[in-house]
């Protein structure tokens, strides 16, 4: 059943002993949306927990600043920024359980009691923060970094087209509130380790160009990923973005050996190109703008090679080349 | 003389034939704020041109459709986002001459018989917004675009703690007015010519830690900068901001070459460092976070050595090291 904000409101009046779940692979957004949400219901006496199926990686651990530990047995389970009760892991059988759903995902499956969903909203955490409000729970700096850190992280810092006027005016009240903006985003979207800037120097010494320049690939072998301390796959993962910034890039590729002799392809590609199509050629999958495929056996090049053979085609095809 | 906006909107009224000084180094807001003030009183019927003394980079080019080409003899001068004349390079003279200066840096000189000085906007695109609506001028999707731009870019696109409840509603409010926002931080911030990631491949080979990592610099001499084709200032300029995002540097510097012999130095700074009373030893200016100063003669690591030197006693003098 669909429900607007009043009605999820009245609902989290009414109950108690609230069991908050977000998403596996945390983001800042289910991460903001969980801790801004079980804080204000603490502030209005109830119980309340937040919990995620996998480990929450340290550069959030500030968001747990709005909640207090609680002991009780959970009755009322809500999903916050989960599309699909698959995102949660080991936790699916406790997530189709769920009283309440308050996500933006249009791809929502509605397996929840009651969704209050609205994709308009940049972040779910512009919903949270509606409701905050419609609790009549003031925000404080904590309430106002969880916030903030949804509407931040899932906007690419306000650079994406998600971004509304509402999500800047939801990001001013923050700042406002108290928010430490500056050191969330230096966080999110700055801080690199100093392996991380030896891993992209090195990466970047492998660019290669073909169709012309349409297409531009990355290597990260294990020869290189091995001899570089401080670093850890988010690190790698990264380096998939690299080649799409290039400016006349239309597909960049960015090659890594996983395991020796096994290969990720991650693939990014402009709206002139569907890459999930070229990642399935190859047993793999993902969206129309990023992609990724696996290679086991042979050498990196050989992988390289058929996938820049694809995607040759898929210029073609699109009349780029 | 320090003037307030309902005094500078009285003087803009009262006079015409306006030629609007934009600093050297062009970036988005000094741009920005030059296209924006020059539209506005061109749509009162006004006389105004905005130049800048040096080549504006090509990305640029969408914020001039804001104004249009208009041939007539100036007799007002306004600098825009100009601290010190002596940004103004080859226009200097001219920038003496200033009428009026609206500007947002601390470091302001106060060289024009009029200043608007507001230095707690981020970027001087806040105080040329908040002109327009003094002088009652509608805004429309160029005079948006050309406002956004300046606020975005003088923010790292509202990351840095220059940003404030204000900046966001600004763009909150330019967003509504149709600024191309997603398609501006595309370009500001994400899209890199081939050039550029050679550029930052060879520049990332030069870095050098000091203090303990506290410290860390980064080279672009003219012998990197002339043997790499497809780039421009701003690809130059960009790779200010490299260094800092080390995890555990308080002060990143970046020394360039500009031409034989002589040095831009460009400091960025963590919150326990004010980089611009370090860049004040040497005859340069700017903001706590980030600042610049120039050396002529010498060689590049002499200019580097004696920053250096400077920003370990900052490190000192902050109980960092």
């Amino acid at each position: 059943m669909r429900i607007d904000i009043k009605e999820a409101v009245k609902f989290l009046r009414e109950n108690d002993d609230y069991l908050i779940l977000m998403h596996a692979s945390p983001d800042g957004d289910t991460l903001g949306c969980g801790t801004a949400l079980c804080g204000a219901l603490q502030r209005l006496g109830k119980k309340a927990k937040a919990v995620c199926p996998e480990e929450i990686p340290h550069k959030f651990d500030y968001l747990f600043d709005a909640v207090k530990a609680q002991t009780f047995e959970p009755k009322t389970i809500v999903c916050v920024d989960v599309a699909d009760t698959k995102l949660l892991g080991d936790m699916k059988e406790t997530g189709d359980k769920a009283e309440l759903c308050i996500d933006h995902h249009i791809s929502n499956t509605e397996y929840a009691k009651r969704t209050l969903l609205d994709a308009d909203s940049a972040a779910a955490c512009e919903i949270i923060y509606e409701i905050i409000n419609e609790l009549g729970v003031p925000f404080d700096k904590a309430l106002a970094n969880s916030v903030y850190t949804g509407t931040a992280t899932d906007t690419g810092c306000f650079r994406y087209s998600n971004t509304t006027p509402r999500t800047h005016r939801i990001a001013a009240e923050m700042i406002g509130f108290g928010a430490d903006f500056a050191g969330i985003n230096y966080t999110m979207f700055e801080l690199k380790t100093k392996g991380r800037i030896k891993l992209e120097q090195s990466a970047l010494n492998t660019i290669e160009y073909y169709a012309d320049g349409h297409i531009a690939v990355i290597y990260a072998p294990l020869s290189m990923t091995e001899s570089i301390e401080d670093i850890d796959s988010d690190d790698i993962g990264a380096l998939a973005n690299i080649p799409r910034q290039i400016q006349g890039v239309d597909i960049g590729i960015c090659a890594k050996e996983k395991k020796k002799g096994v290969y990720k392809l991650s693939l990014r590609s402009s709206k002139l190109i569907d890459c999930s199509e070229i990642a399935q050629l190859f047993g793999g999958g993902g969206h129309e703008r990023a992609s990724g495929c696996s290679f086991k056996g042979g050498t990196i090049e050989e992988a390289v090679a058929q996938v820049i053979k694809a995607c040759e085609e898929a210029c073609k095809k699109a009349g780029i080349i």
